[in-house]
């Protein structure tokens, strides 16, 4: 039973939709995931660090035990015994997060969207790193913002920068431990310093911290959440320490603030499945991750370490990159007259991935810089991989 | 390691955000979820139909065959095999609908905020029912449209009346199954009419159909989507048929949109879990629903059997009601002078609770109407609270 002839639609999007465009990383994707391919160019964690008997005994636990209230809906704010082990994961002896604060999130990609929903208007000031993480501008950019760069060194974010461009901006957006993309972690002073700075400027400041506990010493890094938790918004994830697939993270906010991200999640997508929060409070509550945290840091720490050797060996003196403690993501810079995007074409030619810098720049782009990621490539393929590229950039000079 | 004295940060929220109001239905079932009360209030389903063996059963062998693919990354279109099974099973000899046009979500909510993303500017006309579901109103009021209510009549939506108020119009929202809140569904004729006038118009029609399989007499409606499939856009959900709280939907759109909605979803939240798609592909490939669904059915028909007998019985003639033939819901109009909010406040001190009906009225509220759902509340307890609320009714006559 059908209408006859009807008229096209002219499809009218919004003027938003009409700016959105695909992840020039997930587009790399679609290109590297074949076999031959040697790919630094993912930003996965790797499947070998997936606790998958231990979640399926939780899965099989939690539906015995309360699956009727596992598969029912679920309040907005989240699963309250999750809420609460997040609350007391954060505290310290001086700072104590709140269970209140504490919104259960769909991935920390759904908590930048909430953010960019309840902080950002058309042409707000947003203030991001150079460079910052491709998938947050891509979350902000959504309600329209106006970026501006604040400046990075080899520590990180400068924050005595941050007095040039802070004027009227609605936040700031860092990532402080092994950031995505350079692997460069903040300094305990510069913390300090920025925590601070922000909070003169009355600037709210978000913490994104997925890869905090990926520090290959094991050595933490205090959270600059506790040290303003009326200033600081902190993004949390299970992505990296458990598995990325069950979309599960979590936004630390002033009450204020978690009150209305609440309520736009309520018309975002109501609330994040109740059953995955079960499932990963019965797989943490005791401790697990305390045992599973230290072997994935070994992994990534020493696949880490095999690239950088590789690089040490193979990558022309003339290249700089960083040496990250943590974290999936060395990030190198090239002679200025090598173009990242070219050099990729070239590798792919032979076989060899990675992601150019260029998207992670809110503006003026560097296009000599790329990231590489050590995680799911094994030791033989990296020192491989790295081989032919340093070879390709050589062959460029 | 704090810093002193912090200045309080002055929130600046969106103006989008300033405008975020707590659905009224989650507020009331705040107050009605204590076992004390007979609720009609709630839209959940009604836990004795979850599946729990049958889903414990599929997340044990998805996790056991494939658990490093099901707890990793996945594409943000969706889970491949579980958007055919989508495809297929909207599919009818005369019209193909491709699996290019199927994008998983996070539940339906999630879709209709990404088509407000993706469709609705500040300021955009957007036309809905009279009265409309909540959740929608909620889902595009985050994109600032300008509701136009269409005039509906006890057959529901009256398709003539659009000529009137589809100049400029981005999209028209409509419910044709067992509508929420009223339990109305459309004709065959309204159907064929409403999506000819739409063709017409050059109106894009949303078919949102979370309820169209629970027709008690099994007896399906032809789907708008197969009408017209360039120019409708489908909506479908696992929530009602399956369990809710594991938030999985689809939206199905012609091509162009379909990847606009893609990109929106990219920025939103990466991809809906992957884990949970394959458990429910693995749930539904071989017909699970075609043996499940009639005993939702049966026991949905038999509570609405019971609460129309009972307001048969003790309600006032002045009132009047759907009698729906599928669905959850009851829709009751009173007196004018009774304002069911009112009869709300009086209810609840008589341990009874119900949605009034004003909240789903995008203009021009009706304040004597409410909404009734018998899904959830055992036969003998429905009869006790109809009782109560027509010697209410009564009471306030």
């Amino acid at each position: 039973m059908k209408i006859e002839n009807p008229n096209p639609i002219q499809w009218r999007f919004s003027e938003r939709a009409a700016a959105l465009q695909s992840s020039f990383i997930r587009e790399i994707l679609k290109v590297t995931q074949r076999p031959e391919i040697i790919s630094f160019a993912g930003g996965l964690p790797s499947p070998a660090t997936f606790p998958v008997e231990r979640m399926k005994a939780a899965f099989d636990k939690v539906l015995s035990e309360s699956g009727k209230v596992a598969l029912q809906y679920g309040p907005t704010d989240g699963y309250t015994p999750l809420r609460e082990w997040v609350a007391a994961s954060l505290s310290t002896p001086t700072c104590t997060i709140k269970t209140e604060q504490v919104i259960m999130v769909s991935g920390s990609q759904q908590g930048l969207d909430l953010l960019g929903k309840v902080l950002v208007d058309e042409g707000s000031k947003v203030l991001v790193e150079t460079p910052s993480y491709l998938g947050a501008l891509q979350a902000f950019s959504v309600y329209r913002p106006e970026f501006a760069s604040v400046a990075t060194d080899e520590h990180g974010l400068v924050p005595a920068s941050l007095h040039a461009v802070a004027d009227g901006a609605r936040l700031l957006y860092a990532l402080p431990n092994f950031q995505n993309p350079t692997g460069r972690s903040l300094s305990v002073e510069r913390r300090l310093e920025l925590v601070e700075t922000c909070a003169k400027l009355g600037l709210p400041l978000i913490e994104d911290d997925p890869y905090g506990s990926l520090s290959y010493t094991g050595a933490p890094s205090p959270k600059m959440l506790n040290m303003n938790p009326e200033g600081v918004i902190y993004m949390g994830s299970f992505s990296k320490v458990l598995t990325p697939g069950i979309r599960l993270g979590y936004v630390v906010a002033p009450a204020a603030l978690a009150r209305r991200i609440e309520l736009a999640k309520q018309a975002t997508d109501l609330h994040t499945a109740q059953l995955t929060q079960m499932v990963v409070h019965e797989v943490v509550k005791d401790g697990f991750l305390d045992e599973h945290i230290p072997t994935i840091r070994k992994l990534y720490g020493d696949q880490c370490r095999v690239m950088l050797e590789a690089m040490d060996e193979h990558f022309p003196a003339s290249a700089s990159w960083t040496r990250p403690d943590g974290g999936m993501f060395i990030w190198v810079t090239l002679p200025k007259q090598i173009d990242a995007m070219k050099l990729l074409d070239k590798a792919i030619e032979h076989k060899v991935a990675f992601v150019p810098g260029a998207p992670f720049y809110a503006n003026a782009p560097e296009t000599n810089t790329l990231r590489l990621s050590f995680v799911t490539v094994p030791p033989e393929r990296i020192r491989e991989g790295i081989a032919i590229l340093g070879k390709l950039i050589a062959d460029m000079l």
